[in-house]
């Protein structure tokens, strides 16, 4: 998929909004939406969505909604800084098939680093590994949660 | 350098800042500056920085100061888009040496991504490879500077 284009309403991320499909929840507020990645490449590797636009990447959302995603990309990592002490955070957002986009609504990866290499990006070998535990990510978002500094 | 730590004002982009060091700028105004990266891991790579918040990172930047760089990030990669016509566009910011982080003033990578791999991140051979062409990066931001979309 091309960096341009129009908005599915049947991707991934528009189902988890519809709660037709599940997520393990780290934070929400009434603009964005913060989740585990099921396909982690750290401990920790989270997904911030907005809630209400239907933008596939940073060229479509509104300087508004980004802004609201930000502030939340912000406290998410201040809060995976203090649960899960990591020795760095990347931020990455990936816009377009070939920059590494493979859900077409916008979103920003938070990504942990621990000294060592990442696991690849959404990627699953052939027995779906590569897939997290829904256990531990549970334990995950509970301690990223418990860090939360409220405003 | 870790996650934490004090801002050091001899980093080299707050030399460019007080213009102890030159930069092919791309992009200006009250709060932000967008260049060039020098060593570009991709044709039009540009960086955007604030230019009066000492911010060595991501849990360091006032949520106005990542705003403001945000909203300057957004319009230059919808400017690279017009501009070169990339296959996508990738967006990173690294916090903390083991994240990537080189230059520890706040920054946002804008990576424009072409058909084929990326060079890595901030590298430089024995001979000095690696780091662009100066008379290109003028040309590129020149072309980028040209597709800029006024407010």
């Amino acid at each position: 998929m091309s960096i341009d284009g129009a908005y599915d309403t049947e991707n991934i991320f528009a189902k988890i909004l519809r709660e037709e499909m599940p997520c393990v929840k780290v934070y929400e507020d009434e603009n964005t939406l913060a989740f585990m990645d099921v396909f982690p490449q750290s401990r920790g590797h989270m997904l911030v969505i907005h809630k209400h636009e239907q933008a596939r990447n940073l060229l479509d959302i509104s300087s508004c909604g980004l802004k609201q995603i930000m502030k939340s990309v912000q406290k998410l990592a201040r809060a995976a800084n203090i649960a899960l002490s990591p020795d760095g955070i990347i931020i990455t957002q990936f816009n377009g098939g070939p920059a590494g986009q493979t859900v077409y609504h916008f979103h920003v990866h938070i990504i942990p680093k621990y000294h060592g290499g990442l696991k690849p990006h959404a990627q699953m070998g052939d027995n779906g590994d590569g897939m997290a535990d829904r256990d531990e990510l549970n334990m995950l978002a509970t301690q990223i949660k418990s860090a939360l500094i409220t405003d």
